[in-house]
This record gives structure tokens, C-alpha cells and sequence, in this order.
């Protein structure tokens, strides 16, 4: 008999919630403002607000769910259920998994945001059938999930896969995290704003100049996409410096843990073949001769919705349902 | 009942070979040298002579083995038993454990020699316990054995754990491997060495060229050691880079994989405090904080015994027995 479950992807401004199969089809689906600034149980009653939405659509009720699951930014400790540091959110120390489990009386998981997207990939995107692959998402940060030998890998303090901190420009900028030279300073989306916007104020010409009404804090992925399309130089440089730092990290991450497959999603991954092309010449340039004859490099098949079926799926994964 | 296997490691200059019991007690051994310019066959008959003289210091028999295990160099396929390659050794497609399974009809593995290393330090070493680490080896290149949730990882081609070929110069180095700035172009012992030379022939005053009569080539990291300990500040500031640069790859590996512990071995390690003390500060001062908080940087315990004992223990673990 088929079976069903719930899930929940936590953004910085958006909550996604998803009704899924064990196949991965979507059956009912929600979304709602995340209103972090109305604090975390504003925020946690807005989840369940999605969850409740998203069953009507499906036309199901939350007794024909095996469980639910919730992918959340930041640290957490995934055991205990608690948020430990979520920045985006203002989050620190929030008791997430118990308030649904009391209301809706479910087998209840969380964990990262970029794990669980992994997750749906793997089992139903652009990795299905595929037992040792990378799923890395390029936002506002970079993170990675990592399957191997069919299994999704944690790690001791849940912080295996954290490619947005390998150093690629060792004497680079100071991250957040405290390093220097961070990948994710460079092939994120605030990486390439930041890039496009130095590169400007140091007197290169652009389009993008006046595609932001001349407020380069506004320049993002999609503006240097569309200028790139119109073969703006800052822009055509942008993306290959993205492509060049994502490759040296991919090629280090392909060396130590030998993947079949490299998926590359998330809001950075839009840019299609424009950076695809560069980031594939960068790492078959640098990785080893053996590793790279087997890996593949492709694009997310779910697109933004990784995140909430993941969700959902993490409640057959830790159920042993798939 | 105890019981027993014998392994040899296979080195360019050296064969180690060892009998162990299952508790990593070595209880015979002896040592030829490869001879590695007189053929493959010649090679193998080494190894058995080894084998052979290893049993007899033990005062045991063949009989009394559940298996062999072979540390090699070079790529290889371990399932095939065959190596595909090893420069140092000049083999190209030798059929390594047909001609042990024909003379001593007893179950043969094999599999390279820093994995086999790293199985001695995690089941009988300085990991002993640990179930989640990485081991590395610092000798005239680098690699890696990875130790995830108990298990020796290998992945889909036998490559996990190429450390050694971690970007740490984006534009450095050209790495035979095709890479430019792999960590193994600075902190292997070859790396250290020209370092040293690169220093000294740019102008720098170092006691080492009196050490070596001259002969820049005869610089190693034994030499390198030496002249640190007399304040050579060529000798110093090439230890500290080592560490650098060691730290920059370690750092990321850690990022990726969240281990609890780090075993460094390798002639390079031999400087000990004078690597390490460094190393850990670079180490620290890049990973990210959550797996900063569980993860050691400790040495090798087995030191150059590792080898041997881990490729007889390679006979326990591909039956189960460890």
C-alpha cells in the first residue's frame, strides 16, 4: 500500500510545504510568508498553517501521513529536535520537533535544508538510481549533501558536506565562519553580487549599472544572468570566476570522496550551460584522471522544490520506507 | 580462537612483511629490499620470500594464516587484483594476486598502501576506537584513508581520499596528477624539499647547503628537520609552510567529512611538534566551529609498521574478522 508523508522547507522568507508519495509525486502543495520577525513561534505556527494547507489541497488528512519532516537552515542538533543557531531566522536554541509532535501526534524529523534537498534528488530527481553523488546548492550560501554506497552521510556533528568553506584563494576574504577565501565568498549568489560589484566600482563598465537604476546593492544572480545574455564583460567574467571557484572546491570534494555524480542546484545553478560549461572544464582540468573518468557533472531536476519533498521524504528515509 | 594473517607492504626501495594476530600483535616480520628494476615477477618472488621468512621468525605456518594482504602503490583494481599502475615501482597492468592464491592457496586482498595504513592506525593505533577519521600519510607524495561510521571507505573507483591532490595554490604548481597547486607539490617530502632548494637558490643563506656538501638535490625532510632544530630560518619558514598549506587541505577534508580525529603519519610527521604545533593552528583557524569542537590532530602510533600491519590486517577486514 502506498504510502504518504509531509514536509516542510524553512526559508528565510518563504515556507514550502509539500504531500508527497513514496514515489515522489507531489500531491498537495503550500506556500506562506516564513515571518521570521514575528519570532520562531509565529514562525512554527506558520509551518503548521502550510502543512494543514497543503493536506486540504491533496484532500488528505494528516492520519494518512506516515510522519513529517522539516528541512531548516543553520545548526541544529537533529536528535534532540532543536534549532541551535539559524541566522537568517534569528533563531538560537528553538525547540523545533516537539510542538508537532504534540499537535499532530507523528513520527517527526528535521535537518539541514541542503541534506534534505540532497535527498530528494537522489531518490527521485536528477541522482534516482545513483548510489555515491554530491548534491550541491548554490544560494545565498553554498552547501552540499552527500550519498555514499546508497546512504546519506551526517557525520559526527551533522556537518558532513560544508563545500561553501573550502578555501579557494588562501590569503582571500574573511567568511562569516571565520576562515579566508571561502568558496562561498566567490560562487554564491552574494559571492557574484559582491565580485560584479567590486569590479564596478573600480571603474569597469557594465549594464548592470543601469539595469539597477545605478543601486548595485540590488545586482544579483538573475540580473548578472540577464546581462550576461547581452554580453556584458563584468558580467561574462563573473561567471566564469563562479565557475572557476565552485570547480577548484568540486575537484578537491571529488578527489577525497570519489562520487559517480555531481548535482549542482539552487538559485546560482539558473544560470544553465552559461555556467555549466566552465564550472564542467574547470573540474575535469583539475580533478584525478581515475575519479573523473565516471563522474558526471548535471543540473537539479527539481529545481526549488528539492526542498520540501526532501522534507516530506525525510520522513520515509528515517522510517526506513526508502 | 586467535588467529592470524601476514601482509606486505610493497614499497619502492623496501618490502615490510608481517605476521599479525588479530589483536595487531605482530608476531614475526622481515624486510627485503623491492629490486623493483628487476621485474614484476622478480618483485612478487620477494614478497613470497618475505612472506615466507616473516612466518618462519613467527615459527608459524602458512597453514596457520586466514589470508594475505598486500599494500600497494599506485592505482590499481582491487577486486580484479590487478595494479595498473605504479611509476615507482614501473608496473603497468601486473597480475598481483593470481600468483599468491596459486603458491599458498589462501585468500589474497589487496589494496593501496595508505588505506591499508590507515586500517593498522584505526583498528590497532592511534584510532584505535574512533570510528569516524582520516588518516594521512605525508611521505614523497600525500594520501588518505577514510574511516566513516565504523567502515573503511574505498568508493566507486577505489579513490577515496586523494588528499594529496587538494588545490591549495590555485595557480601553483603543475602536480603530475594535471592539476596546478596540489597540496602534495608543498607538503609532501618532495615538496618540502624543493621548497627548501627554491629558497636557497632564490638567495637565502641556509646551513643546509653545507649539510648536503653542496648538493642541493640530497635536501630531505630529515635534513629539513635538523637544520630547524639549529634555527635555520630557511628550514623553519619551510616547516611552517608546510603546515600552511597541509592545514588549508586538512581543513576543507575536515569541512567535508566531519571526522572525530586526524592521524598524521609519514616520514614528514617525524618533525613532530615542530609540524604539528603549526599544523593544528592552521587547521583550527579554518574549519568551521561545529566540527572544530570534536575533531584531534594526533600522530601516527604504528609509525612505519603501519604498512605491514595494516596490510595483514587487510586479511582480517575483507573477511569480517575486524
Amino acid at each position: 500500500m502506498m504510502r504518504y508523508a509531509v514536509g516542510s522547507d524553512l526559508g528565510g522568507t518563504n515556507i514550502a510545504t509539500a504531500v508527497i508519495d513514496e514515489t515522489g509525486k507531489v500531491l498537495g502543495k503550500a506556500k506562506l510568508p516564513t515571518e521570521a520577525d514575528k519570532g520562531p513561534e509565529h514562525v512554527i505556527a506558520n509551518i503548521m498553517r502550510s502543512i494543514d494547507m497543503a493536506l486540504a489541497d491533496a484532500s488528505m488528512k494528516i492520519e494518512d501521513m506516515v510522519g513529517i519532516g522539516l528541512g531548516i537552515p543553520g545548526l541544529m542538533d537533529i536528535e534532540k529536535g532543536i534549532s541551535l543557531f539559524a541566522g537568517n531566522l534569528g533563531w538560537k536554541n528553538v525547540e523545533v520537533i516537539k510542538p508537532f509532535k504534540e499537535r499532530y501526534g507523528l513520527p517527526t524529523f528535521m535537518d539541514n535544508d541542503v541534506r534534505v534537498a540532497t535527498l530528494a534528488e537522489w531518490k527521485y530527481g536528477a541522482g534516482k538510481g545513483v548510489n555515491n553523488l554530491i548534491c550541491v546548492t548554490l544560494g545565498t550560501g553554498i552547501g552540499s549533501g552527500l550519498v555514499f554506497e546508497g546512504k546519506l552521510l551526517r557525520g559526527v556533528t551533522n556537518s558532513v558536506g560544508e563545500i561553501g568553506h573550502v578555501t579557494v584563494e588562501k590569503d582571500g576574504l574573511i567568511c562569516n565562519c571565520g576562515n579566508q577565501g571561502c568558496v562561498e565568498m566567490y560562487a554564491s549568489g552574494t559571492g557574484q553580487a559582491r565580485m560584479a560589484r567590486l569590479m564596478i566600482q573600480s571603474g569597469h563598465f557594465s549594464i548592470m549599472t543601469k539595469m539597477v537604476g545605478g543601486d548595485l546593492s540590488k545586482i544579483n544572480s538573475k540580473i548578472i544572468q540577464d546581462a550576461y545574455d547581452e554580453g556584458d564583460t563584468v558580467a561574462i567574467q563573473v561567471m566564469n570566476k563562479t565557475a572557476m571557484y565552485l570547480g577548484i572546491a568540486l575537484a578537491d570534494y571529488i578527489n577525497l570522496v570519489n562520487p559517480e555524480l555531481v548535482i549542482i542546484g539552487g538559485g546560482v545553478s539558473l544560470a544553465g550551460e552559461r555556467l555549466m560549461k566552465p564550472l564542467r572544464e574547470e573540474v575535469y582540468r583539475r580533478v584525478m584522471i581515475v575519479p573523473r573518468q565516471i563522474v558526471k557533472i548535471v543540473r537539479s531536476e527539481l529545481g526549488d522544490e528539492s526542498g520540501m519533498i526532501g522534507a516530506a521524504a525525510l520522513a520515509f528515509e528515517r522510517q526506513g520506507i526508502i
